[in-house]
C-alpha cells in the first residue's frame, strides 16, 4: 500500500470525508485515525454490495470502480491522517 | 440523548470498540471522535439489516435489541470519547 499514491486517489472521497479525514458533515464518518485494515474492509463491503441504506447509494458506485490496490492506497492515506 | 446512561449500555460494545472508543483490533473501527449522528446512522443500519458481510453477523443481532433511546445514549457516549 502506498499512502502517497492514495493521496492522489482520494479527491472524490475528500468532498465528504475531508483531505484530512475529518468529515464535512456529521452524517459522514471521520476516517482519520481508523486503521487501514478497517478502512479496506469497509470499502470492500461497499464494493461487494454488502451495505445498503445510509449513504450506500453514493458509496457503492464509487467503490465499484476501485481496484484492491486503489483501496489499499486510499486506506493507507486516511489511516495516516 | 444521555451519555452517562450510554456509558452503562456499552459493556458489550466495549469488548471490541473499547470503553474509550479505541478498538481492540484493527478489523474493528474506532468510535472515538465520530459524530453521534454518524454513530446512530450506523447502528440503525445494522438494526435494519442494511449491512451484510464484515462483522454484521455480530453487529446485527446486537443492534436488533436496541431501542432508539439506547442508540442515542450509546452514540452520545462514544462521540464524547
Amino acid at each position: 500500500a502506498d499512502a502517497k499514491a492514495g493521496a492522489e486517489k482520494i479527491t472524490v472521497c475528500a468532498a465528504c470525508h475531508g483531505m484530512d479525514g475529518q468529515s464535512s458533515a456529521p452524517i459522514y464518518p471521520n476516517l482519520a485515525g481508523q486503521s487501514a485494515t478497517y478502512l479496506e474492509l469497509a470499502l470492500k463491503a461497499y464494493r461487494a454490495g454488502e451495505r445498503s441504506g445510509g449513504m450506500s447509494a453514493v458509496m457503492t458506485p464509487q467503490a465499484t470502480n476501485l481496484t484492491d490496490e486503489d483501496i489499499a492506497d486510499m486506506a493507507a492515506y486516511y489511516s495516516q491522517q
